[in-house]
């Protein structure tokens, strides 16, 4: 980023900035609806009681408070107790699946399931701020949710939506590197290893400190022999783009029923993607996504060559997201930090807009007592989608023109005392006779576009 | 609403209607952008010291604490003294206003003046909830501000602006109330009522409290005397669709320099509307926006039948938005209250949505082999942008349609064994041979639509 952010974990953009956003927000939104997912929104706040249901880390959440009120907790019911006070709290939502599970159950009766929803909001969280790593920062996220049973296809077909969404983005490369709870789960029992959730905590930190120091920790804290310790990290040492890992993972001699799911689930997932984006998916059996709820396919994204920025898209098949008396939700999907994207293309300029405006016509004045006539020839571009701008003050046309340049809009449009109409396009100099009914900008003109940068890497 | 919301104040929106609330914040972002104003988005949050900077009601502000800490003002630099730091402490903003006031003078340096920019984001107020005020609502707000001098002008373009914003919604008639702080100021010194600002105070008052109510006011806290208050209370009375206003206020004999400039700025942008958009703008002189720190111009808007809705559109011309060092940045700019009305749009059902979810078309499954056959159909009908879903079981046919239809999807696609298409319109009936290449719905069923209802005033 040019410019530091006046408060640290509150990043906000120049207009010209925005425009990259605003790309990147429209093409997802774009994809989402193409494949039958419908916008939702939820309220910015949840009671502290809902965010804090699943175990989230609490210090990440802002409560709020009246400014002028001594009890906080504005805005629910007041309750008897002072433990019921604090949980109906208000707080700011921290992700978009903590509120999206209560909106399907508040919802569940006007809702078609299997419901298919995107959602893209800002969530806060009061993290210490570091590069990739805001306390506000736009999430977008797709789902599918099911009243009952939700095929497993869906695991597949959200890894190609999410493929074909980050494609359409002007970023770099990128892998979706997905696994398998039941596979990994389904191999540590079938080693002996009854802890799963132990292991896969101990394999999440393999990035962080290494294949040594989390053998050890298998080996101390689980109580792992040498040779669990070993096969587990044989497991995680597995990445395919194919469906190889299958052998790879069989010929380590393991047998159990829920390995051959969770293999059989991930074989499903990878050959589709290996057949419909080639390149883009990755089988990465060290994949554990350590504190998250998820119970089959979990997904994780990285940007080729931007990996210190860590996951840019993750998430993942639940088996209950939710419930509703004697009705379960399950769900899949995944949630793209935009933010952290944005940051990214903005700060290492991997992306620009074309212009800082939507403008393309600056429409100048002779007099100021033509104002209304450069109306009416700004109202006829606006009728074909050109946006236009009228200048305010007849002043030299140098100025005008220079007005013009400053704002980086490419056409001035001058209209003579006789009538007659010439349109300039500024970067060039030329210069010839148009007509409001019919002058149309070259298409690359009319509204600014996000281009990939040519030194991007 | 057909529902309340779980949390009173803080509305969320089934899928159909959020397809109301999209269209409205679509179709007035495409305004905006045709008229030359860039987007930008503010943080959520401000320290408490920059809210309350214009003496605004605290009461309203949400403030932010994390939860697992003693001291509120979690993500401001800690200051020395307590005062300070209440000053640093963050709370969500209550309009875009202030915030946009901030986010000028920290990117002086990086905008191109005068800066045209339209916001489109939540704010949050802790107030009592009721009909058309909630506690988080989305407000869409246009500002041009300069740096040192604005022309006069941007006042009419704004007024121009945002009748067209408005026309292009699915809403009833509105009218658009246009009064100047000069005239009514100008006016009250002629007639030697030397306090105008408690003048404007009593005269807002004018539609709570009535008439005479407001005349024992101004004679009792402003020592006004009766020929004063009757004078005041004339100017009030007067509301013209055209610039028949001058007169009338002429024939009440009162001469003042002030007067005679709000005079002919009315008249410049009630003169511009009633030529270019008749009958949406009328001069209304009772329009005080009380607590505001308009310096000129003020616009008020209503729904025609709706007027207990309250203003739907409020804004107007301030002097100085924001000062940095010696340079002034005056502006003028309207705030379109969007939850207000697409609250009552939907509540009233003034509009709806044509269905609920974005897909035209769904590829059912002959038998579940064949789903990777249905997603190269799918993708060859997105790739010319019809939102298509792939039945994830192949279940009985019947099964498949009754799905479509439960979502109000109105195209299903069959694939027979040797591969010849048909589509059927699930809601005529009509089936047909299709070519997955070619094919395409008819352009009112390519996406959803949002119509006027028939019946709605």
């Amino acid at each position: 980023m040019a410019r530091n952010a006046s408060l640290s974990g509150f990043p906000e953009w120049l207009p010209q900035e925005r425009l990259v956003e605003l790309h990147v927000l429209d093409t997802l939104r774009r994809t989402f609806e193409l494949h039958g997912f419908s916008s939702i929104e939820t309220r910015a706040v949840e009671t502290v009681g809902q965010l804090l249901r699943k175990g989230e880390i609490d210090k990440e959440v802002y409560r709020l408070s009246r400014l002028q009120e001594e009890e906080p907790g504005a805005g629910a019911d007041a309750k008897s107790t002072s433990d019921a006070k604090a949980d109906a709290a208000l707080a700011l939502h921290f992700d978009l699946t903590v509120p999206f599970a209560r909106y399907v159950v508040e919802n569940a009766g006007y809702l078609a399931f299997p419901f298919r929803r995107y959602q893209i909001q800002k969530v806060w969280r009061g993290e210490r701020p570091q590069d990739g790593r805001s306390r506000e920062f736009t999430q977008a996220d797709i789902d599918v949710v099911a009243d009952g049973e939700l095929p497993f296809r869906y695991d597949v077909e959200l890894a190609l939506v999410i493929v074909e969404a980050l494609s359409a983005l002007p970023i770099p490369a990128f892998k979706l590197r997905v696994n398998n709870r039941r596979l990994a789960e389904g191999f540590y029992r079938g080693i002996g290893l009854a802890d799963t959730a132990g292991v896969l905590r101990s394999i999440d930190k393999l990035d962080k400190i290494g294949a040594e120091a989390v053998a050890d920790l298998l080996k101390t804290e689980l109580g792992a022999t040498d040779s669990q310790a070993r096969a587990a990290l044989a497991l995680a040492s597995i990445r395919t783009e194919d469906t190889t890992f299958v052998e790879q993972v069989r010929a380590l001699g393991v047998t159990n029923e829920l390995l051959e799911q969770g293999l059989s689930e991930l074989e499903q997932v990878v050959s589709a993607a290996a057949s419909r984006a080639p390149g883009s998916v990755v089988a990465d059996l060290s994949i554990a996504r350590g504190l998250d709820y998820y119970t089959g396919t979990v997904y994780e994204t990285v940007l080729v060559g931007h990996e210190n920025l860590g996951s840019i898209c993750s998430g993942g098949r639940y088996e209950s997201l939710a419930t509703k008396g004697n009705r379960s939700f399950p769900g899949v999907g995944l949630s793209i930090g935009v933010t952290r994207l944005v940051s990214r293309i903005v700060g290492q300029q991997l992306a620009v807009a074309s212009r800082s405006v939507p403008t393309a016509v600056l429409i100048s004045l002779a007099d100021d007592n033509s104002w209304p006539q450069a109306q009416d020839v700004a109202a006829a571009l606006r009728g074909r989608g050109i946006a236009t701008e009228v200048a305010a003050k007849a002043e030299k046309f140098g100025k005008q023109i220079k007005y013009a340049d400053r704002r980086g809009i490419p056409f001035v449009w001058f209209t003579a005392e006789d009538g007659s109409h010439q349109v300039k396009d500024i970067r060039s100099g030329d210069q010839s006779a148009a007509d409001p009914a019919s002058w149309t900008p070259p298409a690359e003109d009319l509204q600014p576009s996000v281009v990939v940068a040519p030194g991007a890497p």
